[in-house]
């Protein structure tokens, strides 16, 4: 039997169907009973008549059954306007208990707002019941689809990097160790190395979704020590804005297709426009950020700090974004190459061939033009005192490498950005920080 | 300047463009120079007449360039009935170096036949440079983009679940331990609690691609410590053998896109024929199985083995499927619950609930209608001794959890099997086990 989920029902006026789902309520009046199902789609009210004697049996299970338990319904759907959960209610003919849920629930889930956040993960199971936490994952799963398919379009190849690696890379400070038998590895911090590899054997245009590991000790809104990266590398390029502006392309095809299958669910759950930016991105110099930001907001940082965008600066991109660009999104190029990885390219001039991606005032990309000339990234490894961890890496440019560049995205972040979510621990199904291991 | 592919250039002649790769190979000539320039798609000649005095410099630049370097070449595509490859020709006006190769590679990847396996994965980044390899995870991002889309089409939500994990679950011995901060944590052996989780939050359809971790100190062709995953999970089913069909049909529409897709290109690099199944897959109980093999290829075990299937069954299983049914697959079902982990359902009978996909003598898949009900979970894992590490699990499924089952195919066996890979080495990009971690 074809499964029917609570938004079709419209189309099933009359017919003999089954639906399924939790018992989201149950109002057990003197002459009716009326339960609301829910499924991932939508609910419906079922309709007990007390009076009529068929449904005796029916009538005693629905007087024992606690909220949150699953059923299975067999009766038809009629309309009816006086409803008024979407003007139509199921009569059932046959009612079957699926699983039984305990009397008593941790927390009261649909309204969590008076909830200690660290109970609610917790009990992340009951938590993710909420229908914002449901919708939340369902617009996920949705917006990576779509940028799947902008790059499949694109003759991309989904490749999977191994996690495992055998030397502390990039900076060993913030890498995981594992007990590998009798030696050591280490978790992967991102697919840097690999996805610049196979662009070293010949793949073209290769992208990754899979997790990261950072060993941070760190306890904010944005870090998790585990999340899911979107990765993305691609060969033959000729400047660090090929890779921009694919980026900009692909998280536009994105947005405007969630936007056309999920926009009005959003809407109506979070109140929430999907706004589709409009290509080019905006771009701007590191230094003119700052100059921009002391002319318009007096913003002022000490030149020291002029290396990087502090996270006030950060912040206040937005802003300036939408003051200057009419925009949501900020690209920022031009930073210093002392801040960045070895692997970013240089030009002659000795600048950064690399940028961040700003989203409402939080930086969801870092991305670049990729050094692949061996003597090059050989010279850049060195100067920032990088040896035998490396190693492996600077091997794979030693026999041909075309140019190439990439970024990636955290799709943790940007599911948080997408939906004005308050914390990354609630923009992953499961978080994972330095004191959070459970569920 | 959009990128031109080496196959579209038939749809180029004589325009001026630009194409880009690898010099594959070079001869040298007293009157002219032939550059084998290859792409991800294909390979072109590309013609230098020596007499031409505009050629001078380029004549020059491809005497002294190692093999295996990148170049970017513009010029023209002409019709060449005298060139054996594809008929064509590219006739250069400027050829530029992009990185310079080192003259001499590690082994010849284009006849690894003589070259140890060990020393090819040694220099994966150079053995993936081989035709096969290439086209291998192309194939494999292909087929994995079409088992999606059968997955989105049925309304299913993609999840990324965590990998790291508070406690050593299922079974201690084979989980990898990971130094975290000042306790330790484990890395996932399967999604498997976690896909459960989120149905019991009301999550309907899920899937997950990613990677596994099984800390096996073992080396065979078919096992690895880190592999990818392919993982389903869906609600309101009701028996096993909804999930069975499901699988089967999600397999059957990837195999025969995949062939649509890239069939004759697999076909000439492989010399294999995609072989599309035909719909419902067959499914024998276990102890008939050993009945039929007895019967039919006198293959005798002891009564004690019988309740698993033996590496010898599972490989005789390709010869079974194909005498009795004209097949390439056979889902296995009946096997003993105590053979089975505790989440699978049994039958009023004590019969599991649980099946085996056995394609071409390997074992694909294990997959199971799952069991929901708190109590009989509860005293599932009692029976088998498992205590804390699966409380968390349990708890799951004490608030209403809908009857359910799933499956999990990896991917890189899958892929090992539908192009006759001799090992899973081979198969995944970059292959781990208990002595490799490198490169």
């Amino acid at each position: 039997m074809k499964k029917i989920y609570l938004e079709e029902l419209k189309n099933y006026y009359d017919k003999e169907i089954e639906i399924s789902g939790f018992v989201e309520n149950i109002r057990d009046l003197q002459w009716v009973q009326f339960v609301i199902l829910k499924d991932i789609t939508g609910k419906v009210q079922i309709t007990i008549e007390k009076s009529e004697k068929k449904n005796k049996d029916m009538v005693e299970l629905i007087s024992n059954l606690p909220l949150e338990s699953t059923i299975k319904v067999k009766g038809k759907v009629v309309e009816n306007p006086k409803v008024k959960l979407n003007g139509m209610e199921f009569i059932p003919e046959e009612i079957k208990v699926t699983s039984v849920s305990d009397i008593e629930l941790p927390f009261n889930y649909k309204d969590p707002s008076n909830v200690n956040l660290d109970t609610r993960l917790d009990y992340r199971f009951i938590d993710l019941r909420n229908e914002k936490n449901l919708l939340t994952f369902r617009v996920q799963s949705t917006l990576v689809k779509y940028m799947r398919e902008y790059l499949y379009n694109n003759k991309f190849t989904e490749i999977h990097t191994p996690k495992f690696i055998g030397t502390a890379s990039e900076s060993g400070s913030e890498v995981f160790e594992v007990k590998y038998f009798d030696r050591k590895a280490y978790l992967a911090q991102s697919p840097q190395f690999y996805k610049q590899m196979v662009l070293a054997s010949g793949f073209d245009r290769v992208f990754e979704v899979a997790p990261c590991f950072r060993a941070e000790n760190s306890n904010t809104s944005k870090h998790a020590t585990e999340f899911t990266s979107f990765d993305v590398e691609f060969a033959d390029i000729n400047s660090k804005e090929d890779v921009m502006n694919l980026e900009a392309e692909m998280i536009t095809y994105g947005l405007s297709h969630l936007k056309e299958e999920m926009g009005d669910k959003i809407k109506e759950v979070f109140g929430i426009d999907i706004v589709v930016p409009t290509l080019p991105f905006p771009t701007m110099k590191l230094e003119d950020i700052y100059k921009e930001l002391e002319e318009r907001y007096t913003y002022k940082v000490e030149e020291t700090e002029k290396n990087d965008l502090t996270t006030e600066a950060e912040r206040l991109c937005k802003k300036l974004a939408h003051d200057k660009f009419n925009h949501e999104f900020l690209f920022v190029v031009d930073f210093p190459a002392e801040k960045r990885a070895f692997y970013h390219m240089r030009n002659e001039k000795g600048i950064l061939q690399g940028y961040d991606l700003i989203w409402r005032g939080i930086e969801i990309t870092t991305g670049a033009q990729r050094e692949h000339r061996y003597d090059e990234i050989v010279k850049n490894a060195k100067e920032k005192g990088l040896g035998e961890d490396v190693k492996f890496y600077l091997e794979f440019f030693k026999y041909g490498c075309p140019p190439h560049g990439g970024f990636a995205i955290g799709i943790d972040r940007l599911t948080m950005l997408l939906l004005d979510i308050p914390s990354i621990k609630e923009s992953m199904l499961l978080f994972r920080g330095p004191n959070r291991l459970n569920p």
